[in-house]
């Protein structure tokens, strides 16, 4: 069943203590789309200036990403991040940050992305995730993503927000900030009663916590020596997690969980090295192969 | 198969954001054998003063824990330690420490102690861990927890120590200091290498990994929402371990796992209360009842 994706595309410089490039394909519709591209087709809306590289279009096109969405700005510039790397990599800083076209980025829908039952609302601004979700009146599954600055800056739109999904996606930190409480299990349970039927709570190197009305679960993450770049593993996570359900076509809790698993599976990949390099080398099977290892991990 | 600690035996003061507790019963060897009791009998070596509390002791004869090791030293003072909690319930700093007793410590073991075959040397000076050590030839497994202080003071000796246990326990910050790797994939492995068959890194609420020759893993910590005081997790997570492998006689990878998430559980319920007041108020019942429900968490 097709996925539909609405988030950034960028360009990413990355620093880490040992290393760096620049101008990679970064941007959380981007991880998005590849991660979920080994389970189901997806349908990426984004936008990129003229310096967008047509072979990074054609690497995602190749992957089964359809890009029909994917808006290209004449004489504008891509969304550019580049980030820095502490020591341990779960902490990273902003050196500079350039919106660039993605600032007026205003999703108009094609027909085909109106129409996916499967949604994914990347991190970005609010008011454009209402505006996505008011052109898919067919969506059966929608689940967002969000951050610190919108839970600061767009707090009552996110409130809203929250009673039209079914699912929200975000780290730690940000969940805490948006429950008011430190304690993640509380923080996960009072965020679901803000709305949504589902909550993910994502711990980078500590794996993933799920909340429902039936259920709370944490799942560690999968212990990779190799973490190289831990950039877009968020995405990756929510990307697997996504595609795996869009395929099954289903969302019932046997099958979130499964999907749980997938996405911190991809995720596990995604760090093992810059951008998208990892992921361009792994197929389906290797997810499945780390799947076996990791519910050996998990069982006793 | 009784198990031998030797460790601290405290009066702690402990401050979190809401609340606080003064002279309240501590210290690493009281929290692991109170967890461990609920799988073997413990018999614990330790030093208090004459300002111990007389119930305190029998609190852990009631639950089976053989105290003829426990020296009272006349006109000496208990270990007292002091600590405050922040926020987030995951740093704390001290406040004040007095060691009292506990600095003079020269532990000799009863016979009984000496013909234990499995042992825990909890945190304390490494050359303390030796001389124990010395005395405990018949040992079948012996494990030891260790602390930055002692990684910091004592190198050489830990790294001797080393080459002479089982297992190694310690958290996450330790093991990374302990092994200059900030990856803690990589720390485990390291320390492995340095000698012992398995080390064990705990990382409090988000669980503990394991590292062997053959074997790589991470549990979860059981996601409670009611975390009071965390004081004594760690010290729980190794009597959990150690009592229920000394109950089975071994320690096979299998039986090991299973250890591992019987200590994730005991210390999920030690920090729902100040000191020993969650222990005391349940059985090894509810510790089974957890882990239908934590086996449920982890499988799919």
């Amino acid at each position: 069943m097709p996925l539909l994706v609405v988030g950034s595309v960028a360009l990413d410089t990355i620093e880490t203590p040992t290393s760096k490039r620049e101008n990679v394909l970064g941007g959380s519709a981007v991880y998005f789309s590849y991660a979920a591209s080994y389970f189901t087709p997806v349908r990426l809306v984004g936008v990129v200036g003229e310096d967008w590289p047509a072979e990074y279009t054609k690497l995602l096109q190749d992957r089964g990403v359809d890009t029909q969405g994917l808006q290209v700005v004449r004489g504008g510039k891509t969304f550019r991040w580049h980030g820095r790397y502490f020591a341990d990599m779960n902490q990273r800083e902003t050196v500079q940050v350039h919106l660039n076209v993605f600032e007026q980025f205003d999703p108009v829908l094609p027909d085909e992305c109106r129409r996916a039952r499967f949604v994914f609302l990347a991190n970005g601004p609010v008011t454009i995730q209402h505006k996505v979700l008011d052109q898919c009146a067919g969506a059966e599954l929608v689940v967002a993503d969000t951050m610190e600055l919108w839970i600061n800056t767009q707090r009552r739109e996110l409130e809203h927000l929250l009673t039209r999904i079914d699912g929200l996606v975000m780290n730690d930190s940000e969940a805490r900030l948006l429950a008011g409480d430190e304690n993640l299990v509380r923080a996960g349970q009072k965020i679901r009663q803000m709305g949504p039927r589902f909550v993910v709570i994502k711990k980078g190197e500590h794996g993933a916590m799920f909340f429902s009305k039936y259920e709370t679960y944490v799942l560690p993450a999968y212990p990779t020596p190799d973490v190289v770049d831990p950039t877009g593993a968020g995405d990756s996570f929510a990307g697997g997690m996504m595609g795996y359900l869009a395929m099954r076509g289903a969302f019932d809790p046997r099958t979130l969980k499964e999907a749980m698993a997938y996405g911190i599976l991809v995720a596990s990949f995604t760090v093992e090295d810059f951008s998208l390099d990892r992921l361009l080398r792994i197929r389906r099977e290797d997810l499945e192969q780390r799947m076996e290892e990791y519910k050996r991990m998990l069982s006793f």
